[in-house]
Formats: C-alpha cells, sequence, structure tokens
C-alpha cells in the first residue's frame, strides 16, 4: 500500500528483511565492471553517446535491483549521476524509481531539494507525485517554505522526507556546527524544526515520516541526534567509501534496534574492485556483509 | 567568449542593455496565456500529455526570449518548473538554455543544487558543462565541498555561481537569521563563506564570479549584505510578484549602480493578467517599466 504511512513501511521492510541496507544509485561510466561496459562497448566507451550509456547504466542497475532486492530495505538513486547524462538520465531515473518499486524496494530519491513554496511544491510534485519516489532527501537552509510541501505529502499520501540535519562530508561543520547564541548548533537548531515539521506524521509505531540525514562519519554527533529527535527516522549515509563502520553507526539506532537505516553506494555497486569473481556476486556478497554487521550492531544477531 | 571572466560578462551586460534585469522562467500551464493555451488545445488541456505541455512551453518560452532579449541581461529557468514535467521537461530545460543562450542572453540556472564534493562534481559537469548555463544558484549548507566544484568553473571556464545567502520567502529567517555565538547571523557567516570561495574567480572590474542570492523582500539585510560582499555580483529575487519594489533593491546596487541583477518571474510572464492587449506586448511593457524603475533607482534615470 502506497498510501500508508512510510515510516510504519520503513519500519516493516527492516523487520521484514532484517536489514538496515540502503543502496546508494550513483552509476559513475569509470567505474562500471568492465563486463557490463564491454556488453556495449566491445573496443572503447569514450565515444558513447548519452543515450549509450543510459542504456549502459540501466542494464547495470536493474541486474543490481534483480540481485540485491531481497536484502535491503530501499534504494536510493543520487539524482545528481542521472543528470549528469542530461534528459537521456533524467528519464532513466524515472525508471529506475518504477523498476526498483516493482521490485518491492522503497525509492528514497536523494534530489537534497529545496526552494521557496511555489517552486518547493514543484518539486514535490515532480519527484514524489510525479516520479512516485517513497521519500525525497531536502535542505533545511530556506526553512518550513521550503519543506512544508513535502511534509504535506508526508501527512497525508504515505510519503516519507529525510532533511539534511548533519551531512557526512568533510565540510559539513562549517555552517552545521556554528554554535548560536541562544545555545545549539546549527544542526541541532535543524533537528528541533525537524521534530516540528514531523507533527502529524506519525505512524502506528511512533515513529514519523519526516526523518533526517545523519552522517554516519560524525558517531558522536549521531547519537546525541539520534536523542534528540526520538521519534525521526534516520537515514545515514557515509558507510562503505566514506569511512564509516558499523561500530560508528550503532549508535543512530534506538534501543530496539530500528528507526534508522544506512546507506552504502560505491562500496556496493563496485565491490567487484576488492572481490574475486562476477561483479554481481560481488556487490551481493558485500550487501550480505554489511546488512550482518548492522544487524549485529543493533544487538540482535 | 563564453570562457571570458562570468563577473566581467555580466557588468557588461548591464552596461550594453542598460538593465539590470533577470527574468525568472516558470512556465506553469494553469496560468499560460490562453491564447498559447489555444493553439495546442483548442478545447480542453486537462488530458495533456507530458510531451505536448512541454512543446507549448516551448512554444511560450522561446517566443518571450524573442521578444524581450534586448531589454534583460539574463533569464534565470527554475528548473523545478521543467522537473515537474518529468524527462520531457528537462529535455525542455537543456534547449531552452541553448536557445537563450543563442539569442545573447547569459542563463543562470537556478537549480539550487548542493551535495557532498563527488555528487557536487556531478551536479557542476551536469548544468554548466553539459546543459551549459553561464552561472548555477547553491546551496551552502553543506559547507565548501558543496560549492567548490561550482567554484573551479568559476576561477576557469568562465562560469558564475549565485550562493543562498539571504533568501526572499517568509520563512527564510528561522535557519539564517539566527545569531551565532561569534557574533554574526548564519546568513552573515555564509556571505563571509562566500567572500572566501570568490577568491581567484576577479574579472577585470573587480567583481568575482562568486556571488549571492539576496532576496529583494529583506532590504535592510540586502543592503548590509552589499557592504559586507564587496566583490560579490548580487542575484536579487523578490520583485514583482513577491512584493519587493525599485525602492527596496536599491540598495544592493554599489556606488556606481551596478553589481546586482534583479529577477522577476510571474510578474513579467504572466503580465497579460494585469494589462490589456497581446500577452507578449504586456510581458514586454512589464519588463521595460521594471527595466525603468531599476535604471532610475541606481540615479541613472
Amino acid at each position: 500500500m502506497s498510501d500508508q504511512n512510510f515510516a510504519d513501511r520503513l519500519l516493516e521492510a527492516i523487520e521484514h528483511k532484517r536489514s538496515h541496507v540502503v543502496v546508494g544509485l550513483d552509476p559513475d561510466l569509470a567505474l562500471l565492471p568492465p563486463s557490463v561496459k564491454g556488453e556495449f562497448w566491445p573496443e572503447r566507451s569514450e565515444d558513447a553517446s548519452r543515450e549509450e550509456v543510459a542504456a549502459c547504466y540501466r542494464r547495470f542497475l536493474s541486474r543490481l535491483i534483480e540481485g540485491l532486492h531481497e536484502d535491503i530495505v530501499a534504494v536510493k538513486p543520487q539524482i545528481a549521476y542521472f543528470e549528469a547524462l542530461g534528459s537521456p538520465g533524467y528519464a532513466l531515473y524515472e525508471d529506475i524509481v518504477s523498476l526498483a518499486r516493482s521490485a518491492g524496494l522503497l525509492v528514497i530519491a536523494d534530489v537534497k531539494r529545496a526552494d521557496i513554496g511555489s517552486t518547493a511544491e514543484a518539486y514535490a510534485h515532480a519527484h514524489l507525485d510525479l516520479v512516485g519516489a517513497d521519500a525525497v532527501t531536502v535542505n533545511p537552509y530556506l526553512g518550513t517554505d521550503g519543506v512544508e510541501p513535502f511534509a504535506a505529502r508526508a501527512r497525508t499520501g504515505g510519503k516519507g522526507v529525510f532533511v539534511l540535519v548533519k551531512t557526512s562530508n568533510p565540510s559539513s561543520g562549517e555552517i552545521q556546527d556554528a554554535h548560536l547564541a541562544a545555545g545549539p548548533t546549527v544542526y541541532e537548531h535543524v533537528a528541533d524544526l525537524v521534530n516540528a515539521w514531523g507533527e502529524g506524521t506519525a505512524g502506528r509505531r511512533g515513529y514519523r515520516s519526516v526523518g533526517a540525514v545523519v552522517g554516519g562519519t560524525y558517531p558522536g554527533q549521531g547519537a546525541e541526534l539520534r536523542r534528540r529527535m526520538p521519534g525521526a527516522p534516520l537515514l545515514v549515509p557515509g558507510y562503505g567509501a566514506q569511512g564509516a563502520k558499523a561500530a560508528d553507526v550503532a549508535r543512530m539506532f534506538d534501543a530496539a534496534g530500528t528507526g534508522a537505516v544506512v546507506n552504502s553506494a560505491r562500496a556496493i555497486l563496485y565491490a567487484y574492485r576488492k572481490r574475486e569473481g562476477d561483479w554481481l556476486d560481488a556487490a551481493i556478497a558485500e550487501t550480505r556483509e554489511m546488512k550482518l554487521a548492522l544487524w549485529e550492531a543493533t544487538g540482535r544477531g
């Protein structure tokens, strides 16, 4: 049921699949397995058109989704890598969202959009209504106006929103860690806004459908944010290629071992670079290792 | 020369056209002139496909660009309204950027993107290299990592960046106006970052190619930000439909009456709703009125 509360759907998927894993879909031609590229370009891929590259990405991502869908709760298409192919890439983004939903996966569109109210409404329509993602990431810098059209679809419509609170990148502290005169840091202030924006979006399990992005690369701040936003599902990027480990993200789960999902992209998509055998087998093995490590980190091994 | 310094190109366009006007391209089927819609759907437009709507927007926007190009320095396509049509809308966005550049206009793609470094690089490639916009808007919340791939193209490559500093919407103060313990507000702190990000991007006239978005709806803060970022070109939204007047934005120009451009979208695109006659004549009349009001506000009437 796509109009069921998003937080409920997310928590049910975690329990059903015994997994907290989200796979980030960041297709990058330079990193694609040589065997996949070889099907399209037996010789060289340098002169490939955008349409050809999109077709190659489609084959790669559809096999990946087919191979991983039982072990993961969601995929997180990173739209920047689709926009980097222009309109054929945007069409592929639409296609991949449908394909993942048909495979029973939740789709968190990593779009990090935000704008003035009327424009935020156009973005919410584009990604949640038209493309049909289950949830999106949004940027809080414009305040309530930039988030409300997304939150409205979380209150009614079964959609989810993950607001950037503390991002995983090295320079995230420049603005987010600044201390306010009133006491908290900027990211703590944003966490308080997330609590306000989530009102009216709670599901049967107490979690709300307005959650937060909290980088796994900042475990201390993550643990603190888990306490500060008890009703917010957390989307935790930074696992794998960016360096976060299961022990780092363990404190972002609640006492019941749920309430957070963890994203890994390049370490799974391009696992063939570090593992023997077929690229898809390598991706599956990497995913299962992450799945187990997280399940054990929540004390449920 | 598209690899000439962006700030120089912007200031030259202001002088050459005696105009500070940027027209926001926010196509919205519900607001389109009935005569334009009538060419596509003599009866009703409710069942129109996304491709048909994109074709209608294309005709509307190409006529608008043809009619206005002598009176304006730039267009600012708001990508949310193109994404709201899905992939046919994205293809139209690409098309309109080319079309506007061919008409001799600068194109500021209002995309408000920002992400971790590798992803920000994909966005910068998508919008500045591939689509070929002259400049983009970016969100500062992720700090330097999210801005650097755009700033790199300003240092070499002749591109421009406008960082959201103080946005025009009603709730912009929730985060942006918060006072930091160290003294300034969040938006003043971001303004200081804009000064740092702009190093190495100055053109012959002293302005840099990393500028700032400062809402015309907050004239006092705008005047203060003009002083705080003396080398940053300002992109001032909020004129027209959002309520800012020429007197409000006057203080965002420098002593020479330059260094800022002012955006209006709905008030120009849909001027036919308030003016007699053909929709394009109404848009031209509205634009020329704004152009004159701003020129006079800089003391050069």
